[in-house]
């Protein structure tokens, strides 16, 4: 065995060879606090930030940062939608906090609770300044619940019920089959809809998720040339409100399973608008729907296969008059099917959720609303990953 | 109730208002194939990749988009991970193939599969031409389990190690308890290389996410001031193999538990080295360790409590000759515990995955190496996210 004992090194201090250059900062530390400032993204969320090899000579050219940057961006996912359940910004809405306050406040053990709040300043969730803890603007405006503008109830979601799910898709990827809690269960919304604590957070949740789209619905559709419109799948009625609100001619009805009905309600009295919305309950498979000028399908064609998408689709040509109008908006795929990551990670997690469920190209829909008597059809962008499909009969 | 039947709408075609402008493409997709390209991203990997808001004038500055993004990060890392999984990478690349044939080799029910592959397009990490896919020049340099560049074993382990464990991070930092499989187990370790399926991926793991930095290690330490070496928790023995492949006059020692040294010894056989490398079994809290001019702790520090951070390096120190030197690497956290947020999500990696380790400031390592009797201090970058902490005897 060659190993001898300690030899006498002829240099106690080797020269700084692995300095190769000083690292970047990272951006995402650098949001400014101020309103009207939006944070430049120009670099990935999590570390790896300065990956420049020493070894230029040595190591191919192409690299794995990439990878290893997506493999474990589960860690950051985590840490924010951990932070959305332990209210973090909510806590920090009603007042900044040091560490030590914050975590009495927020109940955490002491061995992890400094590398959490640490990395949501780090990621630019949290500003930390002499020690207080305070929110940014952003998480300040959406992920504190008792603002109108909270945003978290997707990510509620998101951290209880969609995490552990795809934790199984590689099952879902060989059987075909959802690994939700309700993977036993064939009829997925009707065993959602079957406890009061899940319904809601999930009603919630769809609110949370499509608001902004269907803000831009009500804003940008040329809602003068109808008066009616009923909204399939309505869930907490965020859809018809935000219509409602900006258009004050029209009266719509929000269409849901009858369980819905008393958070529908409640909702739309909250905001004044009862006089002019009403709710439907029904399946809107099996039973008629309610005739109006214009049909709304939000967020809701991806959860269906493809037979139920197509009679949702007829069953809505025929509650229209000649000129009424379909729209549907989803998370649409782009139709080469190599662009648009969110769209297809987002048919992956109808895979995981759903019996059936897909997402689809404008291209697609377009032809099953053909398919379905419209005589005219059309893809717009509407915001952020949604696109709506218009057709009109 | 105020909703009468269908109006006949003045318009039958509205005008595009949706269309705010057309949306760039997403850049992931396009990186080019040629191996000297490597891809600039300037934009976050998953989708909302176009938010720019059609309600410029009623939707306030900041914007959720970086939020919902983060939020939903872990559905990409998923499908990454059931692709290293799945072993796509290495399927395709023996053979490139059309979506049908790739789904028989890899076993996929059709309902999600192209769905999954044309994520993984969208992603950058498959290319697709007239319907076939084959490998990225990252993947299938970096994912390929038949090429000695393969790094998925950190992947593997993330995939049905890391991500089940962290989601009960919320537990974690709640109760301080770690959340892994060996949760119920004081020896995380011990528990660990109790099973020889679960030892064997470890250590593969620990080599895959190390073996650049400690090819960095090999090249650019002062090798030739020093003859022995002595690696603490060598796993596999990548890093002594790398210092040895570069550094033909030294001779070292990878020391862990015994239970390692089939695996050591298997791994140094095949790269010829064992004419200059042994092993050395024991325990580096309870046994004395060999004596060699330089000792190095990598990724092994981060692991322990503050206590055993604090043996470790005494005992660094005992082992050392005047003038030798300890080479800790981890990924440090930096002083102001604000920027460098993957030595965070690390640290909160060790709380959901043992009894008592976190990642640590260059700062207090080299308050511990002091504290243990060092003499001289200093820390720098090495790779990626790792930073190298050295100390002078």
């Amino acid at each position: 065995m060659a190993v001898k004992g300690p030899a006498s090194p002829s240099e106690g201090k080797p020269p700084a060879h692995f300095r190769a250059k000083k690292p970047p900062r990272n951006p995402v530390a650098e949001i400014p606090a101020a309103m009207n400032s939006k944070p430049k993204r120009s670099q990935p969320l999590v570390g790896f930030e300065d990956s420049h090899s020493v070894l230029p000579m040595n190591t191919p050219t192409p690299s794995p940062d990439r990878i290893m940057q997506t493999g474990m961006a589960f860690w950051a996912s985590k840490v924010l939608l951990s932070a959305v359940e332990l209210e973090v910004f909510t806590d920090l809405a009603r007042k900044p906090a040091d560490g030590d306050t914050l975590r009495g406040r927020l109940g955490l053990h002491e061995r992890g609770a400094r590398d959490f709040l640490d990395a949501l300043v780090s990621m630019g969730f949290l500003e930390r300044e002499n020690g207080v803890y305070r929110n940014t603007p952003e998480t300040d405006l959406f992920l504190d619940k008792r603002k109108p503008t909270y945003l978290g109830g997707i990510l509620e979601m998101a951290n209880h019920r969609l995490f552990p799910s795809w934790a199984h898709l590689t099952e879902a990827l060989r059987t075909g089959e959802p690994q939700s809690e309700t993977k036993h269960e064939a009829d997925t919304f009707g065993a959602l809809y079957a406890d009061p604590a899940r319904l809601r957070e999930f009603l919630r949740a769809m609110s949370s998720v499509s608001r902004r789209a269907n803000q831009a619905i009500a804003a940008n559709f040329p809602w003068k040339d109808y008066k009616t419109f009923v909204d399939l799948g309505t869930a907490q009625g965020d859809l018809p409100a935000q219509i409602a609100l900006k258009n004050p001619h029209l009266a719509g009805i929000g269409f849901d399973l009858p369980q819905v009905e008393p958070v529908f309600e409640e909702y739309i009295r909250s905001l004044g608008l009862a006089d002019r919305l009403r709710f439907a309950g029904g399946d809107f498979f099996a039973d008629p729907l309610p005739s109006a000028d214009v049909v709304l399908l939000g967020h809701i064609l991806h959860d269906w296969d493809l037979p139920r998408k197509r009679a949702l689709l007829v069953k809505a040509h025929a509650a229209l008059p000649t000129g009424g109008a379909v729209i549907a908006y989803d998370a649409l795929i782009d139709d080469d099917r190599r662009e648009r990551t969110h769209g297809l990670l987002m048919s992956l997690n109808m895979l995981v959720e759903t019996p059936g469920g897909f997402d689809y190209t404008g291209a697609e829909c377009q032809r099953w609303m053909r398919d379905a008597g419209f005589r005219e059809t059309r893809v717009e962008h509407l915001l952020g990953p949604d696109y709506v499909v218009i057709g009109i009969k």
